[in-house]
């Protein structure tokens, strides 16, 4: 019996489930190819050291108990660093409103399946994270995005559509989802005024704002932003994790939340405790590292790997492209001429040996043909500069096959 | 601004789920308090010097990768291994075939988001696996069950509803969801007829088989059955779990399925890999592990628990209790007297300082007052008959005060 043979009858499946994956992995293995598109933090700063001393202690010290379902102290632990690093940056809450995930990634997908029912809308910014479109998406969610700009997603239109939407009687969102420092892959903040008048709104509208921070920690300028939570708590689901500060793939994230809404989290999560082991691990970590100093070194690092990438930019693409300049993050957004489309570009991206995210992978209905995402965190700094420059003869070759036959050759996409 | 005095507005949240978790945990804390209750792996069984070693192994030999999204090679080397232990009972799958998940338990939600839109039906078996009650509940499933006897599922009585179904225009399941060995609570095994019988109504009935498999490997007589899965490949979505075998605290478990519904599942999942620096330690554990004499260790002890249970129960209880003897597994379900309420006695059973489940939890309909569900797998061998011998008191104070008032009093539970 071939069970590849017999094929399962798809019929039968949800019908919200997408046919295709958010964002396709890139196929080209290549070793001197540059992934640019890897929003991967830089594994050179990940604290190995420290980590290997983490678990053995974790397992010598309280093994048995931690690899339990229910785990030894370590998930009280990363409760308690939790809270008072949320503190730090103004968050004021009990460690019943913490709950620990797989990453701010499951953070998105719970606050999905919290709030939605099938035709419920959500609204979003343009562009967004593809991969909370996809969480809602699979909610049966209906997606509306709302333009950003250097201040962050304009929040008049926001306010414009959430009054025509009560005046036609249509319904408004359920939730907005956004990334207000660092956006990814937008770069950009958004300002007080923006954040008082959003939470503002949620109250007015009845809405909850899913507030992903997934950046927040990598802030090269020290400017801080009062939190969405902390301007509406009752109103807002906050996200954040460990993927950019230690490292992916310990899959350690966490939510912030009204304690009633964290009880029905509970309920989502089916009981069922976030990896207690790694939290074992990751306690233990967090005790021993000099996080102050770690962070310190990590934002050194980003801030000058943005600065690489920024004047090979300007030097390779000049006044090809335009973007703002972001004060922390991953992530640099390129805006070309109206004309480009850099899915097709991509192409001849990677016969030039670079690899970038299409625009069009940020926005809910596949519009964004012009911009694409560029990583500075992962490459090393040569690779950085090596890689512009390969994007840019990439352009180069292009628009000489494309530009020059004029605006109708596109009409088509 | 206090954030716990601003109530969120709970009416905007889904409807779908349950104010309740499936199961409450307990609040005993009492150090000498028997937690009959836990379904618990025995952590004196734990591989804790060879995880150790594995974890030093992981991080020195590819730590970098192994702390990134995707990982090192430890991920693909899960799969090889998960493919030939399949294939060394009888299941031949391809590693396309196989993805990691956050144990079982993630499995089973992920099964039903596959599968399932609110309103759609879901047969169980009456008892069940209360977290699996609780994922179908979240999908807006309507749950509808049929009981279990010494031969597992009553697979006539589900094709008696499948046919009626069919002929009152009423809808079939979307998935019937089945312990077939080892049962959790039951300890029941399906028979091999059975098997058979259900694979032939899910190709007839057009539904799929959700095969929880999470007890395969603590096999005691060494007698095997084909599974499910073999029998309807491409109807069976197959799920098991290194919880049981290596231990819950790594939150690591497997689904094996056709190839076209696990590129499905993996939409599902956003895109995250399942833990690569779990997994990349469990690599290094499972290469350096004798797996076999392991297993072998595991189910000589779980069988010495099973019989110690036994024979305490068959001392203290005697005629006052039925059971069906469990060939593996962790678990024995009690029947008793009919008008014995297991979810009233537990008090008692508190006081004298032991615990279990109460039937009702493995029911939808919150049915099953007179069972009660024990784990012989986590408690030492003396606590075990220490366990059974507070129940049993417990048990003959709360037919002191309710059984011989007669009936009536129970009317009104
Ligand atoms: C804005 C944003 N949110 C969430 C995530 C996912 O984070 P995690 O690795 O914690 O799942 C990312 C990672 O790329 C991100 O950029
Ligand atoms: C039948 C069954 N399925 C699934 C699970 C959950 O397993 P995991 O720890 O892999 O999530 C359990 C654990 O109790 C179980 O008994």
């Amino acid at each position: 019996m071939n069970t590849v043979h017999q094929v399962p009858d798809l019929s039968r499946l949800s019908s919200r489930i997408p046919a295709a994956p958010s964002i396709g992995s890139t196929t080209v293995t290549k070793p001197d190819h540059i992934h640019l598109s890897f929003g991967f933090a830089a594994d050179s700063l990940f604290p190995l050291e420290a980590l290997e001393q983490s678990a053995q202690q974790a397992i010598r010290q309280d093994g048995a108990r931690a690899l339990q379902y229910s785990g030894a102290p370590g998930p009280a632990y990363i409760l308690d660093w939790i809270q008072s690093r949320a503190a730090s940056y103004g968050i004021d809450a009990e460690t019943a409103q913490i709950l620990v995930t797989n990453g701010a990634t499951q953070g998105i997908a719970l606050a999905a399946q919290l709030l939605l029912e099938p035709g419920d809308e959500v609204w979003v910014e343009a562009p967004t994270f593809f991969s909370a479109l996809q969480a809602f998406r699979l909610c049966g969610a209906s997606i509306r995005a709302f333009p950003i700009d250097g201040e962050g997603v304009q929040v008049d239109k926001l306010e414009e559509a959430l009054i025509a939407a009560v005046h036609e009687g249509r319904p408004v969102p359920k939730l907005f989802y956004t990334m207000p420092v660092y956006h990814n892959p937008g770069g950009v903040t958004l300002s007080l005024s923006r954040r008082r008048q959003l939470a503002d709104l949620a109250r007015r509208y009845n809405f909850y704002i899913v507030e992903d921070d997934a950046y927040a920690e990598l802030n090269f300028t020290g400017e801080t932003f009062i939190s969405l939570y902390e301007l509406a708590p009752e109103r807002t689901i906050y996200l954040n994790t460990f993927s950019k500060i230690i490292a992916p793939g310990i899959r350690l994230g966490w939510m912030i939340a009204h304690p009633l809404l964290v009880s029905r989290l509970r309920i989502l999560m089916l009981g069922s405790s976030t990896a207690v082991f790694t939290q074992e691990i990751v306690a233990h970590l967090l005790k021993q590292l000099d996080f102050e100093q770690h962070r310190a070194q990590l934002i050194r690092h980003y801030w000058r790997q943005r600065d690489i990438m920024v004047t090979a930019i300007r030097s390779e693409l000049g006044d090809e492209v335009s973007f703002e300049l972001p004060e922390g993050g991953f992530f640099l957004w390129l805006t070309f001429p109206d004309q480009v489309n850099t899915a097709e570009m991509q192409y001849i991206a990677e016969r030039h040996g670079v690899s970038y995210v299409a625009g069009s992978h940020f926005y809910h209905d596949d519009s964004g043909h012009n911009h694409l995402r560029l990583c500075f965190s992962y490459c090393t700094a040569d690779r950085l500069t090596e890689g512009i420059s390969r994007l840019a003869a990439a352009y180069r070759e292009y628009r000489e096959e494309h530009l020059h036959q004029g605006v109708d050759s596109y009409s088509q996409h």
